[in-house]
């Protein structure tokens, strides 16, 4: 019998699928893509919101084929293959890299618009909350999401909405820099997706942030490249279930179970 | 009576000392600088590689002056202060996000050598190594400088030992990129500089890494930037102990302490 994990529906589904679907053909760059994947999410939406052409390529996280084994040997999601004319490929990883990337193949154009401002200081201050958003958010958010004793809970919530609402003081409106939807907001958007969870089993109320975050979210959740990108919610669930029973057995799981810093 | 933290050595010492002395008088960019942290001797490195002009500024970390904690209400440094003409000042914060920063503001020139390659998959290849560093071998230093059980510390050397041999698979010589000096060798150099203390009270054997480990950190420790921003080994190894002995109360010294990630 396999193990839960095995189960994992197999692909994306709703508008994700349509978008998944429309990026079949041959492109020199392939995402390497886990449609469930919060931080495979943040380089999807990059590369919609920038226009940029890609091919997508769902990695089944229980069979990981050869290919891309040889791209990655961390076997970790989102991975990006750049093939190049003489028939080689080379890879890139990790989200913020890849942002980054896209960026200097990609500079600000009419045709691919940037997602960092243009100034110096303000293109500094993204990168800096982006941070921000790794180190104090995300991991407040996987441990709310895994720890089992109520109290251990408690704490993992006020250092939740402790990190969420640093980042609120500094939103200009509507999102993070003003009228630019840059790195800030496609790097918090796909967890913000995924927060219904937290809602539903582990009391999370986003109201206790402040009214700033409730409209500043809702910005969020209305971006085109955040609901394109975002799969049906029972399949979220599906998978996020395992994290809330602490049963997961993804890389970012099992360190935040072992007190680790995340992958 | 003062805690032994407050004992700490007020001021850059040796080699440091005298780049401190020749960066008093005013200029647009201040760093305010602790002459113990390795981090923040990252982006006096960058400032010295790259030829930027800059004022230094020591902060006493147990009295952390009110114009600096304007800067940064987190307290950290390296914070580099940013003048502007209208007397007003910005600043920004984070070793990886100033570094960026100082190339944004000067892009490479033959007056400011650049510390990434000009390739756009190169420059990339630093910044995921930059991050393989944070990620992989900076937390294992930090592990097995504090942790006080030897089971603890055995397998905190291993995991050094492992994220090291990755990056040496890596390094094309003589500096990570070849001929050029980059981000990576500034990011891991600091923290070689203070191996020896690891060697001295904590079993680290360098030889274990392998052979080009060990021509590779012959190159880094002789790299002038390192040089003239390391002070003497006496001095850190008093602040060292703290940490060897559990007893450092830093933001980094706790985050290892409690399991998080670091800040």
């Amino acid at each position: 019998m396999p193990s839960p994990d095995e189960s994992v529906h197999p692909t994306a589904t709703g508008l994700a699928k349509e978008t998944v679907d429309r990026h079949q053909k041959d492109e020199d760059l392939v995402l390497w893509s886990g449609w469930f994947c919060p931080f495979n999410q943040r380089i999807w939406m990059a590369l919609e919101e920038r226009k940029i052409a890609y091919q997508y390529h769902e990695v089944n996280p229980y069979k990981k084929e050869k290919h891309f084994l040889n791209l990655n040997p961390l076997g970790l999601v989102p991975t990006l293959e750049i093939k190049s004319t003489n028939g080689q490929s080379k890879a890139l990883y990790e989200s913020d890299v890849l942002v980054e990337y896209l960026e200097d193949l990609y500079p600000e154009s009419n045709e691919h618009p940037s997602i960092f401002p243009k100034d110096t200081y303000e293109k500094s201050w993204v990168r800096l909350n982006v941070q921000h958003i790794t180190k104090k958010i995300i991991p407040a958010y996987f441990k709310l999401q895994q720890f089992q004793d109520p109290s251990d809970q408690d704490s993992a919530r006020e250092e939740l909405y402790k990190g969420l609402r640093t980042l609120t003081e500094r939103v200009k409106g509507p999102y993070f820099a003003g009228e630019q939807f840059t790195a800030v907001d496609l790097s918090i958007a796909p967890f913000v997706r995924r927060f219904y969870n937290l809602v539903e089993f582990r009391g999370l109320d986003e109201s206790k942030v402040g009214d700033q975050w409730l409209s500043y979210r809702e910005k969020l959740m209305d971006r085109e490249s955040l609901k394109n990108t975002s799969s049906e919610n029972k399949y979220y669930t599906e998978i996020l279930e395992r994290y809330l029973k602490n049963e997961a057995q993804s890389q970012v799981a099992k360190a935040t179970r072992g007190g680790q810093s995340l992958p």
